[in-house]
């Protein structure tokens, strides 16, 4: 399949940050070429660019497929009560379609938004629905089921033995793991130290390297969190994960708000990835986390909504924006500039997941992971002195994205979803809500 | 002219925040009737609005439509910074045509964005012709030219004498005040104290009591601006205007975040009122205001997205998310709830322009400012418990508003703007920037 992309600007996010106005030739999963000149030969499919942008699909390596259904349920809550009296009574009541349409609702938003690669966190059961829609919806991701076999707030409907979870989460990784050439990677998911006991965060740490995959889970997220951590387990979070092996390159820490200088210089010096959900960290009050300081400290940071009832959205435009705007507040009006901004949301998710050779940017050889960008609107006008960056950060919304291509496999055009149902799933999504809202028996 | 708009999902935000499904009928600039009953007779426009939400229009009351043109040109600066190397030498070097484009730039944003009533400020020249954009936009506003004759880092391009500044605003009042009844308003608009003379602002506070109209101001915004005015002119800035008699109901002060105790109190009991700009005060890093406690105290305050040079959008749902997420920070989750940030965006702002009893919400013999809402988008799903509101606050987008009627008419419908040529605009805002860029010899 050879796809040319016509007389566009291109916004590369390579290594020089080049620009400029050209062509870009893909074929099958990657690209094979980029330049000013103009490319001759016979193709499948001629895109016409002219006026638009292409810059690499959004990367957010932090998202819950699985919670998309309660969005709008649980606003204005802090961390351990969301969970306890709403996230994980709601979790526990998915059952196989509900999870479906979960996953699918919110691979439309991201879809539709231009994000082209997510780490995705599902809940304790039912996940082979949800990495199925993964599958079916083209989007390139690393995903796993939650682990979680301790605490006393935890759920019955939740609540697992090690030995379970375990045998569970090793029969998803040989069913998903590598599928559609290396598209889809399955990742070991404890949910945070809170709940889950030593044993399985050992046993966790010695299949993940058995097997050569990622460990995603979220940490140092809220004070409470950290404090139960140093008391249940005798010292901080990040302290604790490296006395249990597992900080390392191949783990990924969600919001990492609360660290000391100590716990930031293990996480340096281990190779150790942190994600950064500012939408998430203000609306659940858990705090700013100091990314400036942690990119300054060579750590790798990429940027990502977490989940609809915390977040209400899977947007990267809203990230972008706030990730630039919370932190101006302390450290002045020059922090964190929207080339550190588009970084994070390119080339710093590629690196979490480890991908930084495969995605992040466009560069011949690699994937064909692409999104193309109408900026011709009221709301991004004027452009001016090549001002695209502050467009697409500042001024840029998810209605700018036109055309969404993932693993060179056209999976928005024009705006029109090619993989995903919109109404069909809304229509689901609706009548699945309902069903499980009363299995929980949540009541307010 | 009898519009019919049927099948509606009705937010009225009246005082008892009714809500429900009915029909509302349109004569002329007016609401005459709501009802959840079928309303029957002849009608020159019938709108079927199942699935969709009608709410009133949200109130901007603090915009800069002649820095329409700057968005996205002087991102990453402090307040005093980005006025005198950037903000005032691109003012001074607008044309009759920039000043006229810049405007249809943000007025076109604004509507596709559902803000239906403005309060604007101008630059110092050319003011005529921006209030002609608004007048053909249909908007509702209340605006004015800026005055400033004070301060040496006001160039000359911008300088005024007391005396030609007043005589020009008189004449835009005599010409446009009170035109297309009442739909436009003219306010004298001083820019603030630091580059206003004290004979000025007294001037300023005897003729806004002979014409019995607004003043529009900016008050405490930036730590620098305080201690400026504090030092040139001996007290606090709002103890200062409250000296010159300008503290009354019928000022309207933009930003209000560096307040100490006794300022807030001399606010709310002289009723001034306050206008919160949170995209624009993190962008500059101002400072976060202290709205909760405002609204505690019974100041009427709106919400407005300031201009695009500093928050780079005129987008209430940017605005409203973030009023919401900023204080949750220091106050915990359960601040700014979704019902009090809808507040704010529609009776709040409607209250800043005194005009509560027309506009800001949805009620019979109110003017016909309003919005509908296509709400059945992948990123607002699930519909569920009627959490409309939420949906609006938390997940709404400009993406969201399919129609905008102001005074009974209609400005834009299913997401085509009728009063304005966004394809000319944006070709002429594009020209103007070039030229007026040139114009101001900005070096960088």
């Amino acid at each position: 399949m050879k796809t040319l992309i016509k007389n566009v600007f291109i916004l590369t996010m390579d290594e020089k940050l080049s620009k400029f106005k050209g062509n870009l030739l893909i074929i099958d999963d990657k690209i094979e070429r980029i330049c000013t000149e103009e490319i001759y030969g016979d193709f499948d499919k001629v895109i016409e660019a002219e006026g638009k942008v292409a810059m690499p699909g959004f990367v957010q390596p932090h998202i819950h497929l699985c919670q998309t259904l309660f969005r709008g349920l649980a606003d204005d809550m802090e961390l351990l009560d969301w969970l306890k009296y709403r996230i994980w009574p709601l979790e526990g009541a998915h059952d196989e379609e509900s999870i479906y349409y979960s996953a699918k609702l919110g691979l439309s938003e991201l879809i539709r938004g231009g994000t082209t690669s997510i780490v995705d966190m599902e809940t304790v059961h039912h996940t082979d629905r949800a990495i199925q829609a993964i599958y079916e919806s083209g989007i390139r991701a690393i995903t796993g089921k939650v682990m979680m076999d301790y605490g006393s707030d935890v759920p019955e409907s939740l609540m697992e033995r090690k030995e379970s979870s375990i045998k569970e989460s090793i029969e998803l990784l040989q069913k998903w793991h590598g599928r559609d050439g290396g598209r889809i990677e399955y990742a070991f998911t404890p949910r945070f130290v809170v709940s889950c006991s030593e044993e399985l965060l050992l046993e966790v740490e010695k299949l993940s390297k058995h097997y050569g995959v990622k460990v995603h889970t979220h940490a140092s997220e809220n004070r409470g969190e950290i404090e139960f951590v140093e008391k249940d387990r005798g010292m901080r979070n990040i302290t604790y994960l490296k006395k249990l092996g597992l900080l390392n390159e191949n783990l990924i820490l969600a919001h990492c708000i609360w660290l000391d200088e100590e716990e930031e210089d293990l996480i340096q010096a281990s190779g150790t990835k942190v994600v950064h959900c500012p939408a998430s960290n203000l609306k659940l009050a858990s705090g700013v986390a100091k990314i400036p300081k942690l990119m300054d400290k060579g750590i790798d940071i990429g940027l990502a909504s977490d989940g609809p009832p915390c977040s209400n959205n899977l947007d990267a435009f809203i990230e972008m924006r706030l990730s630039s705007l919370i932190q101006k507040l302390s450290l002045g009006p020059k922090a964190m500039d929207c080339s550190k901004v588009l970084y994070l949301a390119t080339m710093g998710g590629a690196k979490v997941m480890g991908k930084e050779k495969e995605i992040g940017s466009l560069e011949e050889g690699k994937k064909a992971d692409i999104v193309l960008l109408d900026l011709n609107k009221v709301y991004n006008a004027p452009s001016f002195r090549n001002n695209v960056e502050s467009q697409i950060v500042f001024s840029g919304k998810t209605e700018n994205i036109d055309t969404t291509i993932v693993n060179g496999k056209i999976l928005m055009e024009d705006r029109k979803l090619l993989t995903l149902d919109e109404k069909e799933i809304i229509t689901k999504a609706n009548e699945s809500i309902e069903r499980i809202w009363k299995r929980a028996g949540i009541n307010c």
